[in-house]
């Protein structure tokens, strides 16, 4: 069965998952876009190879008889919408992060779930699909390393744009390591704290490096370094350290270079180059997921909840300069069987 | 466009390439299938989503109005026929290696090709598609460690079945490092050698491991090491040695774990671990260059016969324990501007 | 000229050291030896290849006229009397760390040392020895990385004694963490927190691991973490994150096994093993410098007195769960042109 | 006790040696020097801190009561005759490499030693002292990679002088990688190849990189590079293919640079840094057997010999390109034991 996909949002990511249905995964056909640029959808539409029709509207594509399943990659206030009508209407979502701007907006999606019976909504956290996060997952799980006791994580950007602010530092980029680590370990976070070490002259006015320290409720202890203006690479490097070893993300570099007295690999340019193989199997697995009729493996709406409870725990964590406890909701049965 | 595939031989590894093209890769349909065994071609047609026709023949399979484009994975010993008649049809044509199995049929082939007047054909030298090859590659081409001077290639299977012989070695195993190099270096071989080193206690009667030293037309020196019991694992390894440095295919383990006094990485169990990416990089390659009426990027029929003559003077090699010349037909025009 | 050295204290490190003075280092004789107990003392003396006296007192051997230089291995409590002791006789002296137990009793020391006018104590932090923290240092001071602002530290032992407390964690494990870290950055801490995550199953009632963070002057931000029952080996790593890039501990192993799907390096089973190049540099370092009339490169007084001040402030933040301040007294000058 | 030792040849690898025994290493004192240059001889003697007596000829050093050990340093062709002074005198004698040069002259340093009746002569193939070939070896020592199969050297300088010939590739070069995969496999050679790739253009007119292939008389089959003119560093690297798997040099870059799109480890620039440690351990395991009355684990006269005639046929394999024959005389009970 081919999985006719409605598109919200045809800005840059969602013109990359776009491309990445159309011309690079089997299995599903864009049968419709949305945009708040209607022009842009148009365009957007008529590039592809078949034909896809251009709604005015999210909700009227969501509606549409043609569509199976949404993707909504449009500007984060608007999620929350788009993916409770997707569940209003019984059809699978995969929302690009956020899942929503506000834990209320995360509480009523997680309602409408829970009230609709079954999980329908996947949120666009694609680390757990990297093959690196994978193995390290199957290590921990086989307990070769022991019960995990601290995790570090190290989250670098060559640099950032000159809109990006501080605030940044925790919802677009510690997220990713918020979510990864609460993976890795199966673990909810019960505090967080934000530590400013002096800045680096490449981010101006800009608080970078930031290092945070979350808890998590058995006792782990996780730091995240977010160094966003380090200049040498997008660099992401992650070690769980258990009772009997450790486990990190190996340098990936696909060869070794011997040259002006020294040997050296590559360290990826962007986040595009690092994961372009964790976007592909994270559509390439809901799409499958849909077409089998069941919720995919990845991150689950409790999942979009879980992060923007800890990104507004650590987001007043930076501003206080206090540690701040992390209060999540009870998490409903349905979610419990989707670890 | 939808390229509409027929496949030809319905085996393992036929299947696998099916598998790819219906639910990996993005851009054609199998829509028809071909196999010595008519009861195996009509399960594996009925298997899939959406229909494809089993034909009694792979000659009609060619001739059918709706096949775009032609797969050949059947027994060595019918390609050569499966390919003219491709070619004969106008046809686009991907045919596992060997591209025939003596080089008169190759030279055939060539020959047809030459008469169309058009490039159509794609052997399944995998390995120009993995993502370590096109990296040394490149570090080759941009000048980075000079010309290339040496080349040491390793292919090592930690086992093979009761049935391989040492032929084998050369025909099955070697000949992909045969082909790398040639496309690594841009350089036709002119003589090979193959050493024998005493055997060791997993391959019984079986000659190996083997040490093969080639010699390009430009003098580039190659050695070629077959381990096919090693036991550890998979693993291809080559480092081109330049003038001004080397560049080496690195270990590819996504995590490195440390436990009981060592820091290791895993290394790949098999070829289907270590090559999956190379795999649907190269059928995925093929199809959009069938799809945009090009002939494809990867290895021509040119350099299935260059495999086929070059394999033939390590075979001689092998049984005569001497220096054996490689010796080519000129290359006609129609491969020059492939390269 | 040959240094005739006299050794206060002949337990196990005395021992090793006098083992290094005597069968690897040229340079030294140990002429003198002291022990508290007198029949150690005459058994280490008795088995050395040229005689040594035996005193039966500390302050005897130091007044010894034969005794050029003096290295201190006793119990930790009696340092400061012979260091002092070696300063009035206007002796060098090594003293093995902690230079004292308090940091009133190092003070003692600094003005000592002021108060005669020149440096004649080394202490034993022997890591600033070691090749890697010595290529770090290059890199960083060579602008290779721009300036810090992140250091992370890890301090992993495979098991400890059943002695050692959770204090052990901070006065013997990682205050090498401390000193290494001021060494490379050439700053002063200005606060301490210690983390408590939750406890591994190997170091029973131990608060093990712990996760300290440091605050230099300047703002630098350090993390320290003890892992000091991890069984896997003993694993010193370190990472200083720099504006531009990173330096890091590399691993050590002297060789890469491929076997049993793995390729693996050895982790030092022991700080024996990790540091053995680190000791004999520390001591030929020592004695040359002895030798050659100047102080040592190596650790000074002040180093002592700083290691004492951010333990004690370690120490505190330990019990108390709270961010210590470290507050030291102003550096004299005679240390500042020490580094 | 402390050795006293004469050294004959106080050129560049003399002096080195005499500053290694007189600051580097415990045990030994230098009594005498001698060189064919009375001028040096005498030059180096006053620089010393203790002083050594100038003799005008090897020959009275080596007779001289006070010697009890004598280092030979002299030119090459003058080496026999020196050690064969120092096997009449029952003195133990260190040869830095060649023993000897012809294999002639060579046998009757082994008759000499057989006639006496006891071990007296090390050769100075200091890479036997290397942590990194000591590793290997322990690796198939204890059988964790099966039976060696196959041996891939590198030998690899950045640069060589101007007046290096392509013979010294072998007897300068390669000689190092003939001695210690003898020692590593515990096997003779049988035959050797020497193969010509084609030049790189900082060789000039020299034939750079040379690439040699030995058997062992067991059947396994060693290759040797040598590329003496490779810019990017001195790399000498070395895998022993077993039967289960491999064992390898590591690199040996103490510190990890992230920076500029890299991850980079350092390249030793010359045979001092690489071989630094070998060469002081080399040295100490010497003075520590002749202290001790025994013949030391170093190369003994039989490594000599062995270098000295798979050097010839090398040579003569070079000059003729063909495979030539290794032919040794049958090994002296004396040196059985040595192993």
């Amino acid at each position: 069965m081919t999985v006719h996909i409605g598109v919200i949002g045809t800005g840059m990511i969602g013109q990359d998952h776009i491309r990445r249905l159309t011309t690079v995964l089997a299995g599903s056909r864009v049968v419709a876009v949305s945009d708040v640029d209607a022009e842009r959808a148009a365009t957007v539409a008529a590039a592809l190879s078949r034909p896809a029709r251009v709604y005015p509207d999210g909700a009227d594509l969501i509606a549409a008889d043609k569509v199976d399943a949404v993707l909504v990659t449009s500007w984060g206030p608007t999620h929350e919408q788009y993916v409770l009508a997707a569940i209003a209407a019984g059809k699978p979502v995969f929302c690009e992060k956020p899942l929503a701007t506000t834990q209320a907006a995360c509480l009523r999606i997680l309602d409408a779930e829970v009230a609709a019976g079954r999980r329908g909504v996947q949120v666009g956290y694609m680390r757990r699909y990297d093959a690196g996060y994978q193995a390290m997952k199957a290590v921990l799980d086989a307990g070769d390393i022991g019960a995990p006791l601290l995790v570090h994580s190290r989250h670098r950007n060559p640099s950032v744009p000159g809109h990006y602010a501080r605030e940044d530092a925790v919802t677009d980029t510690a997220v990713h390591d918020f979510d990864i680590v609460r993976w890795l370990l199966g673990e909810e976070y019960a505090a967080v704290t934000v530590l400013r070490p002096r800045r680096g002259r490449h981010g101006g006015d800009l608080q970078d490096p930031l290092f945070m320290v979350l808890e998590t409720s058995g006792g782990t202890l996780v730091d995240v370094e977010t160094s966003v203006n380090i200049r040498y690479g997008y660099d992401i490097r992650c070690e769980i350290v258990g009772e009997d070893g450790t486990v990190a993300l190996a340098d990936r570099g696909p060869v070794v270079v011997r040259r002006e007295g020294a040997y050296a690999g590559r360290v990826p340019a962007d986040w595009r180059e690092r994961f372009a193989g964790a976007y592909d199997a994270e559509l390439r697995d809901w799409v499958g997921a849909v077409a089998a009729g069941r919720a995919g493996a990845g991150p689950s709406a409790w999942d979009g909840y879980a992060a923007a409870v800890v990104s507004d725990a650590a987001l007043q964590a930076l501003h206080d300069g206090t540690r701040v406890g992390v209060r999540m909701v009870d998490q409903p049965d349905l979610y419990r069987t989707g670890r």
